[in-house]
């Protein structure tokens, strides 16, 4: 299988990109990363030795700042741009970039291009659960639609269903829908609607609403919700993280030596907390309902997170979950 | 000024009710407390040398099962319904409860009425930022409303403008517009023309589109956002901070002696970080947009967070805000 990597995208790119692809590149040998970018700064990093690492000089790359989708047009040559058609033309077979995430959700829908019977391609991300039943959830739409529809909330979960079942390996994984409560008859008009549709879905095991208070205690294993929602969840977790473990950390700091003592002795409990909400060994977020695996990881993206997230592409390229779904999607009816 | 007090409503009721109602009417000899509620029950816990304290009884109260609105408009004789009818004969001037949010919402709109211009009331909540510009910050839809409107989501900063101004001293107070991203043309439909609405609006100081990754951190002093997202957000606060917390408590206990001296020792910089997201000390959440100040607090709230609100309610109805509030709207062609 072969993945190409936009290796000039995110703020650590190419160094800790390249970094992350060498890792994969030894463990994996049934792997090929073409790394598009600058040839010689991508040189630096490159172990020589390995086979299964190869080259597309580009000159251009898409900013953090770049509009998406006049960016994807206009610059041609571009890493990302260049990663993408190759995916389109059948050289390789999925594309990860962690740089400017419109333009990758862009680049999959204009480029890649959706499967046929989805509508709107949403963004899939895995989070710790801190439940005896589950050690991880699925949320999706994490925002690649402002505006989604019902019909849109209902692919979502069939998508979603399907990731848990392929990549997580569970079997029949519960479905939850997002909501202002746990009563059938809460809810937006979007979300009343999307339950009707959810109860209906044959492919998936409802289990009902859930709330935003419940998810990291792991109340199913995929959560549906419109991506306007689904995005302001995801920023609302990590902002709340980081707040905590900075008030933390300053009264630690502020509090007298007796509080640092109590720092250095709890070292490991505290990094413990932080690893909790740091999901990158889950691999990235993927772009879901288009014709390839599209991954996104994070902007600070390091070598190891990047190297956890080609782990999974592998494994999704390997489940054949993207052909299976391309078969479901073409004979539904919605 | 006359508080109504459900003295029926929360899992603590009405023990902790009581208890709170006692301090408060010892340090504010200008407002008489109200309690709604069984008077046995409410004399075990009073101080009867207090002469502002006053017990109408009932025997019904509203359960936090009840549905919403059918329980206000058919259990005629709950201290919550009661409660808020005093105010609607202007026996009283604000209502307080720890009950059923649905019912109360309900209550407010329905009994006591919305201010003439205000289409839709919100629920605001104040909460700490750790920003060295603010210490707090106001969000306001918390989930009066499943689906809010652009008009709305106006209304929301007018008036959580006024609260910041009245109740919390801040001549200027910004406003911030929830949204996916920081640009203008970031959004929703509905943010984006929300959005417009905003900049045009020139009861407000308007600084654009917010994050919720950046929240708690003070980016504004007031945050609008429709119903189901501030839900959702507020729910994600809560819920984050919990797991958080919970995570740590358990590494502390099961990671062996040096990791329990280290809590121990760290103690106080603990209760520090949970006191963070205790916003309880910032009174309840206002129902905003009707005619007298209605306040919830948290079902499970103590004697403690029920003083904090009846300070709270005290400070409102000594600052003229809803008068002021009431001139303007109706005055204002929205």
């Amino acid at each position: 299988m072969r993945i190409a990597v936009d290796a000039m995208g995110g703020d650590n790119a190419p160094s800790e990109i390249v970094k992350g692809c060498v890792k994969a590149a030894r463990e994996f040998s049934d792997v090929t990363l073409v790394l598009y970018g600058k040839e010689d700064l991508i040189r630096e990093g490159l172990d020589e030795s390995l086979t299964n690492i190869e080259i597309v000089h580009t000159d251009e790359k898409i900013l953090s700042e770049d509009d998406p989708v006049r960016s994807i047009r206009r610059k041609k040559e571009a890493s990302m741009v260049k990663a993408a058609l190759s995916v389109k033309n059948g050289e390789n077979h999925a594309l990860f970039s962690a740089g400017n995430t419109g333009a990758l959700l862009a680049a999959g829908t204009l480029l890649i291009g959706r499967m046929k019977g989805v509508d709107r391609p949403g963004l899939l991300g895995t989070f710790p659960s801190l439940s005896d039943k589950r050690s991880v959830f699925h949320m999706i739409d994490l925002g690649a639609n402002a505006d989604s529809k019902p019909l849109n909330i209902n692919q979502y979960a069939t998508l979603g269903t399907q990731y848990a079942r392929h990549v997580h390996g569970i079997e029949f994984p519960t479905v939850g829908l997002l909501n202002n409560g746990t009563e059938e008859n809460k809810g937006s008009l979007l979300t009343k609607e999307a339950y009707q549709l959810l109860k209906d879905n044959k492919e998936i095991s409802f289990v009902g609403n859930v709330e935003a208070r419940e998810l990291l205690n792991g109340v199913a294993d995929v959560v549906v919700t419109d991506g306007f929602t689904g995005n302001a969840v995801l920023k609302t977790i990590e902002g709340t993280a980081l707040s905590m473990m900075t008030v933390l950390k300053n009264s630690i700091y502020n509090n007298g030596v007796k509080a640092k003592v109590g720092g250095l002795l709890l070292k490991d409990s505290l990094k413990g907390m932080k690893d909790l909400l740091d999901y990158s060994k889950y691999g990235g977020a993927v772009l879901f309902g288009v014709k390839a695996p599209v991954i996104k990881t994070h902007g600070s993206a390091t070598a190891e997170p990047v190297y956890h997230t080609i782990r999974q592409i592998r494994e999704m390229l390997d489940s054949k979950l993207l052909e299976e779904l391309i078969t479901y999607f073409e004979h539904a009816e919605n």
